[in-house]
């Protein structure tokens, strides 16, 4: 029943679980396992939605395993542990799952470029070099303070010539950077026209922050994709380089997996699109029910609830 | 003839000039008016091509009218007079049309934004800004060295609750910017979301220099395309909006004018669209001659020479 209810565009649509205990009760029962993405879920920027830590522990109590599974590069899981815990949820580091992390175990575990050229340029924020440096990848870039400034006829000159480049790097990898400059795009455009792999730890066109959308790191990479007319290779969601790497780490079965969000075209496509047994959406983030319950929608989740408290009951 | 030759894929393919001073005779008295893109035709950067100053002398002694029809938006007319004063190329401001002039008057003479709101918010450098002022145009934004700085988490609140907003700004203008700042996306970002019109000086993915290719206008104004979702309207080569703007400024026969340039997609299809006699490419600059001499090649032009120069014979 429940792969059927998953499927895009499914007959049977998905099933509103708010009020309804004895249907929330039997949505939990089918699951051994809870992807969370973050933002839009559990809180929007600072703001933590209502009761949310309570519906958490409640899911540990019911003996579910939990990973939290964030596209926000800009921080490490690290980071994310720091957030959880100022937030007053429960949560450890391994449970996190970013797509800065997954980005760097690709790198590392799975292209594994031969040293030294190997070494990542990164358009990003210390998230990724954080992620990096646990895989033991180097890198250069990022939030190097030399790239902070403003592009001079001598850098023309010396990223033509090669003098500015780093003759090691094999990679480009983009992220959301806050921070993005005229010289970061010079040597992102060259070192791809040297032949670098381009991958991306996510392509979100937005940002949700303060209640409204800002550039996201799909935004602020397209200069690279159009200066280059190459596309990266994206390691967050809805990518299931992700997926298969999740599964990789905490082995489970996908039929007893449900993913929970807020976005259609991330996280409900990155349950469906991974075979996973559900998805739930949550009404709190960027997608509106309205999307879903169209005649025609592409991507229908098996249920949804109007916060993810709700399934308090 | 001409018209035949200078259709898309033609059958009878492009004439090459160069070493045939017959051929070439015949070619110059085709036309009265001549179109110059300037950057891989002229010069590249600041290395002038050979004998340009003597070709443009020889042209003027034939009594050919001449137009320098530019895509960088980051210089004003009176920047360029001073470069072909550099360069020793005789040539008047009044003869040059740049795509940020271009986009000046379409906004004050074909958009005609009721005031107050008909204010600009620029992405891009001081020649915008100058040929705005030119054409009376209110703007903000652009080199605003407000606008270099880092994102606060402040600026995420003053964005969403538009405190940071200028009322009047009814128009967002993105061109090449050499200091794109998170701050300035975001900004513009939400003019588009507050129903701004959208246009573009030019759209080119990239900017020849130094003997390679940086991040063009098209490029450094991606983030807004992506994380707006809205195309702009482009007022730069190949667009006609420019091609009508210098035709009603100039006043010329179409048929008795000629493009030269040096790519394919933006100046030799700009020539065509517009249905100009004819169109020259000149293989100093960006195109190879194998993309228009390869069987089922889209964009042919006219006739073509190794280099402007050749014409001297």
């Amino acid at each position: 029943m429940q792969a059927v209810r998953s499927l895009v565009g499914g007959a049977s649509g998905p099933q509103y679980l708010t009020g309804d205990k004895s249907a929330i009760d039997a949505f939990i029962d089918e699951f051994d396992v809870f992807l969370f993405d973050c933002d839009g879920v559990l809180w929007s920027g600072d703001h933590l939605f209502p009761s949310i830590p309570e519906t958490i522990s409640m899911l540990r109590e019911r003996k579910k395993q939990l990973v939290f599974v964030t596209n926000n590069s800009t921080k490490s899981r690290a980071d994310y542990k720091k957030k959880f815990d100022s937030m007053g949820i429960q949560a450890s580091e391994e449970e996190v799952f970013g797509s800065s992390y997954s980005a760097a175990v690709y790198i590392s575990r799975i292209l594994k470029l031969p040293e030294p050229k190997n070494k990542v340029y990164v358009l990003g924020e210390s998230g990724v070099e954080q992620e990096l440096k646990s895989e033991g990848v180097p890198f250069c870039g990022g939030t190097d303070p030399l790239l902070r400034r403003e592009m001079t006829p001598e850098d023309f000159k010396h990223v033509s010539d090669g003098s500015l480049l780093d003759d090691d790097v094999g990679i480009v990898l983009t992220g959301l950077d806050y921070h993005p400059s005229y010289i970061k795009y010079a040597l992102g455009q060259a070192y791809l026209r040297r032949g670098a792999k381009f991958l991306a730890t996510n392509i979100d066109s937005t940002l949700p922050s303060a209640g409204t959308l800002f550039p996201g790191a799909g935004s602020i990479s397209a200069p690279l994709i159009q200066a280059s007319g190459q596309e990266p290779l994206a390691l967050g969601k809805p990518s299931q380089a992700m997926m298969d790497a999740i599964e990789g780490k905490f082995q489970f079965d996908r039929k007893k997996a449900c993913m929970v969000g807020d976005r259609m075209n991330t996280d409900i496509e990155f349950g469906i699109k991974g075979g996973l047994g559900g998805t739930l959406c949550v009404l709190t983030g960027v997608s509106k029910k309205e999307e879903f319950l169209a005649s025609g929608a592409k991507v229908v989740p098996s249920a949804y609830v109007d916060a993810l408290g709700d399934l308090l009951g």
